[in-house]
């Protein structure tokens, strides 16, 4: 029954169901990912930490271990990499933040979206955001991610005119206070075209990303 | 030179210029839509109370007033009411959100976006969000606007796989903290497809929902 | 002295002592059981961990643990496991929330009252919750149990008539700044039945619902 | 169909529908309160000052105004006052408080339910409460209001076995905070039952309580 | 140079040097006794744990430990254990509050003033407290130790008249804030002779009651 | 029965009966007045704007209005100013926090203590200070009170050794949250001999430092 | 003794003693201001309303009001407008900010220090402030004012390598609570030559960023 | 195209690269410092601890490792120590601060700055400040480091004229909040030549106040 259900999760809305790793043991996910793989073509399954996937591994051969996004993802042979055209791009400033943007580049990837990553573009040498603007102005999303003040999505969102998904990051210490400055700094963009995930919420961004990316058929833009 | 740049900037993306009417008096007010109003075909002001409503009107008489959006809207008379086909839906729980919520939909129409408005739906009583869902499965994206705890895009979100737009309002008391409660529900929504708009931020939303409604041209789902 | 207050205590209130397990090592709730024994026929400890747990059966053996709950309970041969007819209901969202709901189910039934159990009823499937709504409305008091957003109790608030107690857990991440985004919730639920306790306090609801389920002697229904 | 659902309700759950009159104006109250007169006895508006009163009596003259609760109640002739043997108790500390407490105890009554109102008790002279406590006991439910520190629930739920809904106030200056010390203090209470609303939410603490007061019927204590 | 300071420090003040020990490994703790001891007969040193102590004890052997209290006390042979007569009452509630308690106890009697425990008397049972009245009322001051809502101050200011010094602490768990909740608690205290200090800060509550202590020579009622 | 009360606690604890202006109108205050004038010598009522006060002076014509500390203070005409000798010291920084200096200062007097005010040694010209360290050290207490970072308790405190209330005020902007800066700082005061009250609590201090400079009897030092 | 004070107070340090005008009545402020008049050559207030500037100007008639920056200048007919050569640079983004950025810029006016405002260069449209680079590269200082999220700061820091103060305005909604959003923002800056005042302190960023300018006699690049 | 625009970026702006340690691994670091290396004459690692610099100091023999600091300094042979005359003062209160302290003055060093420790001077016995006043006022720019309630740097500013870059450390415990109380002391201090940097940043304050050191040619006093 529990299959049956994500099977037609999948047929009905396309997102194949994910795995939140965290507080759960190796054992617990494998036995997940077993029952799914029956019903879907990909399994996601994100938090996961190096050790857990290892003793995956060992089990189901054929997943793919992310060790940046800490994500396993399993998909069937006979699965395209990717679904769509045109692509999302994955924004972010330092090394710090990685993590997360890996976490939203897989999400969306495991979705079949192709995504772009531009990951050395912090605010507080602007001229290195301005080589890929372009690139960035292309894609149908743009998820940027910052620790620390968060600034960089204000920046971006200045610059260009498709939606943005602002992901802050816990990077930081003293009156950070684990991401809720950069959480704060994202709520009140003065840019407009900002929305704001949870802090730290990779996968959300991802899973949201892939949303708008899959929306096109309902809209046509009329004659003028 | 002003004007010169708002032209350009609507030829490039299609959005207007807004004017954010809160501190600035109905003088200031007159004189910016007037000088964007000789290089837009659409001006829009928010945060405009009745009083300086009533005064722009009486420069300016073909502006519309919203009174529960609390904006004014200029369109040159050649200017088509809509520029896409699809719609976005506005969803709301009970009175006190209308502000915020109006606020949403008149900004999405400022742009040409058709609106849905379904105001009747509130977590209270689940029941009456039920008759409306396939109306909000239709919809390209969703802006949900909460006061009180928040917890309405959280259901919808668990019902639907388009874009959430999640808008906190003010509303409430004791605990509510001015919107932070529906701020952080909203932010920790368990349900995936949901992004998050500063408390009280209508303009926000429906700025962004029109984003996401525009960028219909990039993407194509391939062949499978 | 000690025994004696608890003897009449109980005799007075129906409650049993509770044993907060928490900073207390397995000697020191040893003994504390064993003085109770003496006077009453029902021991309840919470907070215990498996580690102590064990060492506490090697001297008692006849107490039961419960790893979920975290609980040590201890009953006299001769007393029957319910003392009342009717039940409670503990509707919980997902696994992570489960050792909460599991410590208020357990003080529940430590006092003699009939739990229903309802785990699998999480907002993001809300649907879910419906199949086992006849079966909350008969509860004489339904304990609500999430953690994330919180939004269950504001759901369940708003299709059944009968007190709910809300128990925010510390379960999420980020913005929800370890339970007190769900605590917010619940506090500002736009259901009106609904009283909350302490985050990750299900000793407290349990409790709290059993001084519910026991007044039932004073009240009754006039003629009309 | 506005009626319609209200007459279900109330005979579904005993419960007449309450407007909730803040934001609302005269007019908007009035035409709900006629409105639900076609289909229920008993009509309950809250937060409703003076002001807006005198506007109401003078279209509808048989509601009855209640200056500290601020709230306006409407009964139809042949409704009885009281529908339940047995009383709720409310207890509070200072002449600060008392608005809320009388919000509580005038629900409560609008739902038919006996109060009893215990208003001298503060902690700062706990032998006040000493004199009511016998009261306190028989009540089935006992709701607690109190600002500034908020210790009385604490106190009361030391002395006696029944449920207790503890109401922090605002009322209190610097490190309150608007009622959030009290709120806290409540939350972290160390008798065990209590349970806890919103801040000045009386109307809430009245609901509540009078869901408890109806459920005598589900449970009966078994022959030991 | 060090060492005259504090010579000087205590003829002046009365006070002897009090060491910090959190954050000092007990070689450097044994180098600021052993200084100390040249020039007074009293060295306290606060937050040393049992690894530390047993290191002091060592080389230092005629130091006494408090482990409760978690402090290393020296004092030269020919020093009395008293140095004033009348007392000073540390009360606190429950046995996780101990260790607070007992630093503000070991403080004061480091300073020559006789301290009377009183341990039992949580506000959750407060028939324990009056007990103890006559013998609390007799203090020149009074310590109150709380922690989870910490409303023990509160109940105990409203039967005394002499000061009361109240210590907030740690302990307590989800909206608890690690002792914000009992801090504001003592802050908004409804009863009027009571003064606050620091989270945990045992210490200093011993301090400052000492300080009491000793100003009897300045004040003599006026004959009426 | 209430002004038996009052004239027992008089004679107990040396305390008149205070009343709270706040909330209550001018009415309520004369009628208190007149009612404990029956039974007590000394009657104080703070948080007393002028406008109320000059109504109440109207009818009970020989009040004190003390406009800086908005108190009315009525003493019979038998009674002395002064029960006490010895004083305690009022210092505060600058213009702004005089108000909550003042009240401290009255309420200490209505008490029947000499008060020292030293009104102009903020931490900003810290030498204003030393000219009056020799008046301060001689005082039984020193209630300090400073806004914006309320640094003051912490210099003072390192400089004498006798008892010093910390009171913060709500004087600052931004950053200073009406006072939580000040409130803060005086709880984390390296200097030990500090306790603190609530923000803007003038009375309190008064109140408490009260309390200490009565106590004289129960303390003597030993012979050494 | 009061003039005297300040008279050597700037032969000392160069400053001018301020009046903050805030709570203080134009009577108050007159008198300050003659008095300061006999022994400076440079008065300011700040927070002066209209009305009150009005009052002071009918009575000193050479004193210049600036309404955007809400102070009063006087200066003697000898002073010069100008002590230094060079220049600071205030920086802000929109029109909501300008009363902070002009109290700051006035400020380091009134102490003859030359600036220059660059006043349209928000984050939203960052081309803007590259039009400005060089102008501000060759300030000594850059004081840079924010409101909302309050990215500047850290756009500016990337960009130049002189010292940068950053002043938070209490400008927007929401999540911004009064200013917070902005100082986290700036106090977590990722670019390194930024320094915070608290939110809304334009006249301590002028201060400051004064005694930045002035000590230019004291360091000398060594030759290399 | 890494170490060429460090290489630009020390001949434009003077400043060497520096390395943020804390999250990076031993190998990471020896690789940056390696590839600085080759284009400049000064390497600064921050937040290294003793395992780490040990690691690098086997690859790279010629760092310094300051433990205190936690920082890896590498220069060049011919690359002398200071490249300026004069100094900056770093001044902190006590031992538990002096790792962030160092932070700042090495920091200042690594760019070729003189600094002068002052480190004995804590506001409990302000005395000790006064005997370094002298020092304190000849540098151009003083750093104040303190924990606790951070009250030093206000006291600073009271007595000299150059410009403070003051420096909270999260040293403290309960209300202390992790270094917030001391944070807000400093943006709230009433002493006016104060600017701040977040908790523990004591690279950012070395960094800030070598940027003031160096601007000294920019500016002259014009004659008078
Ligand atoms: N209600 C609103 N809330 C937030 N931002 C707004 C709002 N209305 C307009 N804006 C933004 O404010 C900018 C104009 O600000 P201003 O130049 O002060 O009129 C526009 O570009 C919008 O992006
Ligand atoms: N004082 C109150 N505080 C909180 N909720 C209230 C109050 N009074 C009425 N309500 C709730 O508000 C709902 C009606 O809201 P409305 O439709 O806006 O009048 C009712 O169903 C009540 O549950
Ligand atoms: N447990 C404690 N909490 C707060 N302050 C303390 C404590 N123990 C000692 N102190 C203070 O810390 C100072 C000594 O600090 P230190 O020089 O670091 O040993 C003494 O003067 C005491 O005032
Ligand atoms: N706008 C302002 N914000 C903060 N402090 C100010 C301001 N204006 C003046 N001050 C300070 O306030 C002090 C004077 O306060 P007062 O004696 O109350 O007039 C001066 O020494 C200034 O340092
Ligand atoms: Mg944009
Ligand atoms: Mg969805
Ligand atoms: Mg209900
Ligand atoms: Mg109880
Ligand atoms: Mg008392
Ligand atoms: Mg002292
Ligand atoms: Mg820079
Ligand atoms: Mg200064």
């Amino acid at each position: 029954g529990f299959a049956k259900i994500d099977h037609q999760r999948e047929t009905r809305t396309g997102f194949p169901e994910i795995i939140f790793g965290e507080g759960k043991d190796a054992e617990q996910i494998i036995s997940i990912i077993s029952s799914l793989q029956q019903n879907t073509n990909r399994v996601l399954a994100t938090r996961v930490d190096r050790e857990k996937a290892d003793a995956i591994k060992k089990v189901i051969p054929d997943i793919v271990y992310n060790a940046k996004a800490r994500t396993v993802l399993w998909k069937s042979e006979s699965e395209p990499d990717f679904l769509y055209n045109g692509y999302i791009a994955v924004v972010c400033a330092g090394t710090s933040d990685l993590s997360v943007a890996e976490e939203a580049a897989v999400t969306a990837e495991a979705f079949g979206v192709h995504v772009r990553r531009i990951y050395d573009v912090g605010v507080a040498g602007i001229h290195r955001l301005f080589h890929h603007l372009e690139e960035i102005e292309q894609a149908t999303v743009t998820i940027c991610v910052a620790g620390m003040e968060g600034a960089l999505p204000s920046v971006v969102g200045g610059l260009i005119s498709n939606p943005i998904v602002a992901v802050p990051t816990s990077i930081g210490y003293g009156a950070n206070f684990q991401g809720l400055s950069a959480l704060l700094t994202m709520l009140n963009s003065c840019a407009s075209g900002v929305s704001v995930m949870n802090i730290d919420n990779g996968f959300g961004a991802g899973y949201f990303a892939t949303t708008i990316h899959k929306i096109h058929r309902n809209t046509e833009l009329l004659g003028r």
